[in-house]
């Protein structure tokens, strides 16, 4: 069994904030984070795969493919928006960066072909904070 | 003389969007960086200053202190911020990379120690896209 | 005046070969860069342009519109092609990375716009060699 | 037991082409790939081997004779090579990032010494597409 | 269950020298690392921490938190130290990598608090070696 | 005219204490930098060459030649060093990168063949933190 991961990247503006907390309480646990303006940032997505190659192409997954198929369902859908108005898929969650590579799985797992298992969302916040989710 | 660049970064939110204009003219000339809904970049910011180095101290400028300046005078104010709104020296511009770091130039400006010349602002908005300013 | 730079990629193969050498002093000169079957690299262009920001966008230039530009004249032409053979702009031209940072430089220019001047080309044949060409 | 990285890195050029199909089939699948004339890339190349710290010198394996290692078995029959062409332990096997990572890892396996085991090759393409193999 | 990872960074000098051993033997097996009067490096530590976001907040842990958790109990013993000399929990060990990450785990494992759990430490001596402990 | 630059690196211990002044006004002027004990860095170094490219090579200068100069002359004599005690040119210095940056000018000057000139020394000295010199 190989691994194949494809990078991608979206900008998206976002706020940490509870709506059943008042505005104080809400800077007492999520600080600058509840800037009720928003804040934002460059996410790295790294969306990696796990399959055996096919004897013809030597592929697991063309990752032109892959490529597409995040940018289809993911990052067309992320990308220059505001995490907590704009993203259906969002809607009633708080937008942290461990929900958001919950939400990424679940919307990429259905458009997998047969033979191919989403092996891994890595998700980065900043350069120096990321989350991975397993499924 | 001697050039000393110090990096700092900080997250923000903003839209390109210019009041004169209505919704669909934005849009045509800004495309998704004008959703009215923000977005939002990690900004990574070099300031570049140029001197001579103090022969007791080897240093053209202390890089610690050449930081604290930065964060106090730069950083605290655009960190999990929202360009558009929350910031007073960018009241009344567009909020383009461009305008960003002339802004951040004549920020920095009087704070400088004599002996001391601000060379350069070095502003990513992506990790593909930045601009210089020499004043 | 602002510098606002673009950074695009492109993958090729080339090699290194002077035709009016034999292949004993090729290698001489060239060491496994003569390799007759070829190498190759990712290639990181960075184009940087000068001017000034327009009052109503804040733009020097749109940087969605530079990247298409780059796109078109240059890295279509270069990318997953044979910089020794399948170029017609590199034709009868030794494919060093200093060459090929002239050249594009060469392919640039005319399309630019009035009012945005090209500054520099700067081209990464690996990650620890670059060559840098202001016209 | 610890895990310990090395890094190293080949340029190398190729093609995605199966000789059992024609130009027109293998473009359709492969795309700008398969382009006869070759491209190529700068590989980085990750090998993790896992064991357990000697208490005299507190390495699991010196980083220097890991480094020398995958040089000598893996660096110097790839680098600056046509995969396609030059290499015998490629010879008859479609030249996929999947494929030469399971290779590298078979020329790796029999020169490790007793007590280091080969975790992972991990081989980027690009900085965007990398492939992972546990054997 | 998901993985939260925060990267700090340190500078220190060490050597590699087993006191046990005689200058040359230490020569012998550590090479220009048993340099007498110290060399040093820039770590790069990745923490990694797994558990299940909490409904309110959706954070597994706050980043900020373990940041400065880090920062208390790592961090804070180890910048501009020498590690053979200066570190309390370092003294009688050989300052490999190795040894270093592993203690680094020790530090960190009491101060997490209830449903955080301590998966990984990774540490980089250099851009190019890096060891992981999984506990 | 162009520009060639080859990336190098050296790690090396340090301290930053002038001899002149007692322990307490070290450690006011200098902080931890001036912790008896050294400290140390993994160092990044890019030397740019500049001239005109040989019409039979294309080249400005062979980047493998310009890697070899850089090592012998700089890099063996401060990798796996302590810059205070180790380095002949450093004697009687300030270990600052600035004062670092002028003495690896100095040293690479007189190698370098008729035709190219030195342009600029730059040294990282943690990846926020460089220095350039121009002579």
């Amino acid at each position: 069994m190989l691994y194949l991961t494809r990078v991608e990247h979206f900008n998206a503006a976002h706020k940490l904030f509870n709506p059943k907390w008042d505005r104080v309480r809400n800077e007492e646990v999520f600080g600058k984070c509840a800037n009720e303006n928003w804040h934002g940032h460059n996410y790295e997505l790294y969306i990696t795969v796990k399959g055996n190659p096919d004897p013809d192409t030597g592929f697991l997954f063309d990752a032109k493919k892959l490529s597409n198929l995040i940018k289809d369902h993911v990052v067309e859908k992320l990308d220059h928006k505001n995490l907590n108005i704009d993203v259906e898929f969002l809607q009633g969650k708080m937008c942290s960066t461990e929900n958001l590579a919950i939400a990424i799985w679940e919307q990429l797992v259905p458009h997998l072909p047969h033979g191919v298992a989403l092996h891994c969302v890595k998700l980065y916040e900043t350069p120096r904070i990321y989350v991975e989710y397993f499924g």
